[in-house]
């Protein structure tokens, strides 16, 4: 039941903007736009008392006078003026409503007096309520968003999906995650003050929304940590769920409580039981879509062995340090790996892992070095994971050929492989662009792709503990 | 003397490359190509014994055969034949040699045989050794590189020095630096095996050198601790050193001594020791690279107390959590500081701190809101450090006025001031350098602000003593 309640947040067919604005700046223009701009396919209405149209769509004096039954109201009007506009959704017989106002529970005594006025009418009209204090949603391939950030109006679908307690943020991480980052958006959450809906409720939803593999979740607060506990244990059964937690620390914390009211709980238990639920955790915004890059590319380890071929010797001692800190493991060599890569070296130079490409390179071109270095360590037995530290800026071929040289066995997807890159910037985002367009996650400091590769590992302990227990 | 002997391998009157090629693709090409591009001013020649002349400068079978008195030998033949160059080298009275070459004491003991010959022969001719196995110097002020890496033509001048025990890495950071960064490079030393001159001497160097503000300092081992220790005391009193240590765990040790021959040492003993002489630690090159930014960028703060403003309610939670966890302490505010905070604040909303400027948001424009809010911050007295949290993509105006706007606050230069930016990519690089321009470290995630506040008031605390010392 509260699945399909949840998917008319999502797939509405028919939609009302109450504070809807001629006014451009204004979020209940804003979010108008929006709608149009994506070619959102189903029913628009205002409602503005002083206008009859505005952007083309007709305006009423409230929802009411409409005489439509509609699936979802936008609310974007002054805190004070919610309780009514709530009065008028449940008399419509609206079963979902978004708040995008903020002045309620965050803003102390009076404001948390309104929200529970608020809630009580929607209560009484059986209605689910998503904020206040949000930009709500964003689904790109329904073309549907309740968000008064100018949304960009080309957002590339994918795997993952992004529920935050910040509708803001949501909003700034959007722009972000649309034009620097390569893998697309299933669904956008932007919650709020969690009032009514909160993660479990888009949990639920996302176990069952084929168009979602992985979740990364911004939470300040948890409001029934039992039953989130429940649900994450059986969501990462099957997909990954990514957590950053706002409020790890006391100042940290006491800043969540003014920004939505949330209390934040004492982290070092919340870790705990997150991590036995099966979240990943991570420690910033930068670490959260490391992580669900990674697990949204590639495939599962068997273990926690990696084996690292590198342009740079230097760069292969960090590595090593890298991996080590992220609690991998370097993996043991074969002695016949090592003895196909001396092979091929100069007279001077020892093979050892992690494979020191340079001496390589000074014989074959650079992508046949980087090839030769990534078959070695690929087809070793002893690997679970394959490191690549690519340097640009020595070989001016790379731009055209490396990654067409790589394709073969980044393809196989038979172990996880992940590239870390340093060199000319311009050049380091022209290769990380190809390499993430077949769906190799490229890092631009080899702490982040060590990092990443331990949270890979983290999450195949997780979803191979499913097996067992479906067994 | 020491200091004396080291300026000739950054300050040459006279250079010759031995192992000169015309093959463009070799080391003993692009040296002389960058010496060229560069616009190296003093005198050039090659040693190519089946030359008469490449590109354009005159070739001699040895050096001796130059019949010169030259500054600088740079070495770029196989390691078989270095000795016997060296002894060129001697005979001729050069007292400055750069081995480019590999093939030494990193290869096991054959090449460890090859460098002790070497070595005696230069000691025998008084000579100061770089290397083997390293890209050596970059001095662009004085326009004269021996590194072998295609050098962008123009780099820029500035006050950051970069000491790197990995000549490949030197050079491919080198890239990085000079296209993505904008803080300009002083001197870049690169020391391969160290067989002779060593971190010391160039600090020694350093510490002399005008142009040298700030030292980053790669290095996998030490070969005179105490000396070592000695020099980073002194130096750290007048300039900051950030030291990343390669082989802090033992694969990362394993593979420093296939790397460079080092022997790596115990890290967490290594750590007090380098804290205790003033050295600031980074865990990776971003994090190198930060702290050498903002150590060559702001002014010293008086304590660890930090005021945050920032554009969305969740950044500023993220935002204090990064600010506990690197050590520092969100700033008391003064009741006054956010009084007057508050009579701008549209009636719902209530001032706490970390200022949440969306609200202001709502009433006056985004540039507007944060010059409110970072001179809220600033002029605090509880506040010893700023950081401004900025979201890019909610106002088109940004890009134009935002940092005008804050520019009479940003170039106080009385508290340092940090700016954390997420939002649109290109936004982001165009405000990253508009800050940059006028010193304000920039950082994509607010984490990365923190740590490198965190890393500034750790040097303060260094500084701070030099002057109790030298009173």
């Amino acid at each position: 039941m509260s699945v399909e309640e949840i998917r008319h947040f999502f797939e509405p067919e028919s939609v009302v903007v109450v504070g809807a604005s001629r006014n451009p700046e204004k979020f209940g223009s804003v979010i108008i736009q929006n709608l149009q701009n994506l070619g959102y396919p189903g029913r628009l209405f205002a409602v503005n008392p002083h206008a009859h149209e505005i952007l083309g769509i007709r305006s009423f004096p409230s929802i009411k006078a409409t005489g439509e039954k509609l699936d979802v109201a936008i609310i974007a009007v002054p805190a004070s003026v919610v309780p009514q506009v709530m009065m008028d959704c449940a008399q419509s017989g609206i079963k979902n409503v978004v708040i995008i106002s903020s002045g309620f529970d965050e803003t102390g005594e009076a404001g948390r007096r309104r929200l529970e006025e608020t809630l009580k009418i929607a209560r009484q009209g059986s209605i689910r309520v998503i904020g206040p204090n949000t930009t709500g949603i964003l689904n790109p391939k329904g073309k549907f968003t309740t968000t008064f950030i100018d949304v960009i109006t080309k957002i590339k679908e994918g795997p993952v999906a992004f529920i935050a307690q910040t509708g803001m943020f949501a909003g700034v991480m959007l722009r972000y995650l649309t034009t620097a980052e390569r893998f697309g958006i299933s669904k956008v959450a932007g919650l709020g003050n969690k009032s009514d809906v909160d993660d479990c409720d888009i949990l639920e939803y996302l176990y069952e929304d084929k168009d979602t593999q992985v979740v990364m979740l911004y939470m300040e607060g948890v409001k029934d940590g039992r039953r989130f506990l429940e649900i994450a244990r059986k969501f990462t059964r099957t997909k990954p769920v990514v957590v950053l937690k706002g409020g790890r620390t006391p100042a940290g914390a006491k800043a969540a409580f003014s920004h939505t009211g949330s209390l934040a709980g004492e982290y070092s238990l919340i870790k705990d039981l997150f991590k036995q639920a099966g979240i990943i955790l991570a420690q910033d915004l930068a670490e959260m879509i490391d992580f669900a890059k990674i697990l949204a590319y590639q495939p599962l380890p068997r273990g926690p062995r990696v084996g690292i071929a590198s342009m740079s010797g230097g760069a292969a001692v960090m590595a090593s340090d890298a991996i080590t800190e992220a609690g991998l493991v370097l993996a043991p060599l074969e002695r016949e790996s090592l003895n196909c890569f001396q092979k091929l070296l100069p007279e001077w130079a020892v093979a050892s892992h992690p494979l020191d490409l340079e001496p390589l390179m000074e014989i074959v071109s650079g992508p046949e070095g980087y090839k030769i270095g990534l078959e070695s360590i690929l087809r070793d037995p002893n690997v679970d994971m394959c490191l690549l530290v690519v340097g640009l800026g020595l070989f001016p071929e790379e731009e055209e050929t490396l990654v067409n040289t790589l394709a073969p066995f980044l393809l196989k997807r038979d172990k996880p492989i992940v590239v870390s890159l340093i060199g000319a910037k311009r050049q380091c985002e022209v290769l990380t662009t190809q390499l993430e367009e077949i769906k190799t996650p490229a890092y631009p400091m080899v702490g982040r792709a060590a990092k990443s590769l331990a949270a890979l590992y983290q999450y195949s302990k997780v979803a191979s503990s499913r097996s067992l227990t479906l067994v």
